[in-house]
């Protein structure tokens, strides 16, 4: 198993196919993906809780996915990733310095590529889905936490490394703890860990309510408080539109810093769709310095939808060996 | 006087001076500047307060230093400046849609180059400053207001237009009013009219002091503070550290957002140097999400002064006719 190997494939290239795997805080997604961006087969699994477990565990999951005409993988993490494909440390994984671009080439022996997940969703989103022919832009994954990707000039953005972590710009300085050790994160107010809080909270308040029913005796979490909202419950409405406020400070901040041409919202919590969206819009322009007299930024789902940070790991891994 | 004056000009292009103009929120300061970036001549005065005089103001204060050998001008201005030169607008200035480059091309027919002031500043420290040989930098200037220039792959970063205004990240969600309308911006923390405020007070507090010592009768302002910290005094160092942990939390912001490979601290805030600095080093450290996981962020001072966003416009002018 040479690192030429794709060189070398039998297979046509507009035939090659790529792996791309998206390890979240919470799930884990792997698809193999056509050279035109169509997943032709896929895998979601529960992430490991077990620190010893998170190493082989992408590996295991796409080795089954691994076919004659798979010509690259691509791998991503939430967490600071190294030039290196390294996985240095993140506030919602577990494990450190786990070096999984070298783990994975000595498995499959193809070129793998690894960054961060939202780097690899903001790619995503930006060759095929929402931000496709903008120069500028930034996606928001609303997941665990909140992930960023910057796309700059077309290109995914890192700085000396590990730029993009949005989830941690302080908003409210004092405010609530965050998993990475501050007070006052953004994602400490608008995320799916802080969705799964008021639906814990909204089915202790309304012990007879549609959130806790959905839970079905269960714990309820952020999915059955989108569903309930959805279906058109006023307190699972209310504690959207409170995400929704906090959402939009948080993309006022990136508007005034980066005037970006686009931002795209994607990760689970935006399942929830325009019942977050319209009050994130308005929250968003109600915060935006001088908002009268910019170019309206448009605020958008992400049309890739969960699986960006999949197709945007395929991609970068059709662009590698494209390269 | 055609647009084509500089082009024609008999004087040898490394004879060639431009002239920079930066019309911050409270002065306005124009030099000559040499073809390697010496100031060879420079006017300050206050910023006119009648709106209806501003619009002729930099440029009454640029034909003060036109020479023969100036082949093209730079004006900086602490506002929203589209690609056209346009002032449209700006929390710190009075004018809006002021046709500068225009009304500058007019009366000088000569290449005229119009952005932000601190997009100039952090283009001067890119190049003959705190900043010079990274690719990516973020230029603070602690003004009236904090100012904003983002540096990428050696060039200001402008997004869809206005990028770089950073001080009204907001940091404090409910926090005081700014004067762009929005509460708990970053510069409502940490900037020139912060300090200030901060003068007025403790001079109020401690009328023998020496904060109100050295404004002599007249109403104390950041400057009597900052001189006041050099000299030791105990109260205005304190002011100055509660300013520093400002600073540190949006510097924080920053580089979680963007990690730039250094982060330049100018304007008239800055005279208080590491006064200033060490404490603000200490606390963006301890706000960074994962600071130890991460390349360190180098925060320096700049090293043009003053005078960065002067020799930004004069060195932007330049550019303009070597392209």
């Amino acid at each position: 198993m040479a690192a030429s190997a794709a060189g070398a494939s039998p297979v046509a290239p507009s035939q090659r196919t790529t792996i791309g795997v998206d390890l979240g805080g919470t799930k884990m997604t792997a698809g193999r993906v056509s050279a035109d961006g169509r997943i032709l087969e896929q895998r979601t699994v529960q992430r490991p809780q077990d620190p010893s477990a998170m190493a082989d565990a992408p590996i295991a999951l796409a080795s089954q996915l691994m076919a004659d005409d798979v010509a690259a993988v691509g791998l991503g993490v939430a967490g600071f990733v190294t030039d290196e494909g390294l996985l240095v440390w993140g506030p919602n994984v577990v494990g450190e310095n786990v070096p999984y671009r070298d783990l994975m080439w000595e498995r499959f022996g193809l070129p793998v590529t690894v960054d961060n997940d939202a780097n690899f969703a903001a790619l995503g989103e930006a060759r095929m889905g929402a931000a496709r022919g903008y120069r500028h832009s930034i996606m928001i994954t609303l997941g665990t936490g909140i992930g960023g990707g910057i796309i700059i000039d077309g290109r995914v953005f890192r700085g000396s490394g590990f730029a993009g972590e949005i989830g941690h710009i302080i908003v409210d300085v004092g405010g609530p703890q965050c998993t990475c050790g501050q007070r006052g994160c953004w994602e400490t107010f608008a995320s799916g860990r802080r969705l799964d809080q008021l639906a814990r909270d909204i089915a202790a308040r309304e012990p007879e309510g549609r959130v806790g029913q959905l839970a079905g005796g269960a714990i309820p979490d952020g999915t059955h408080l989108t569903e309930a909202a959805i279906a058109g419950d006023k307190s699972a409405i209310a504690a959207i539109r409170e995400m929704a406020d906090w959402l939009g400070i948080g993309i006022a901040n990136l508007v005034v810093t980066l005037a970006p041409e686009v931002i795209v919202i994607g990760g689970g919590v935006s399942r929830a769709g325009d019942i977050l969206l319209d009050p994130a819009r308005v929250a968003a322009t109600a915060h935006i310095e001088g908002a009268a007299h910019r170019p309206e930024t448009p605020i958008v789902g992400a049309t890739l939808g969960a699986n960006a940070g999949l197709i945007g790991a395929a991609i970068a891994a059709k662009e590698t060996i494209d390269e």
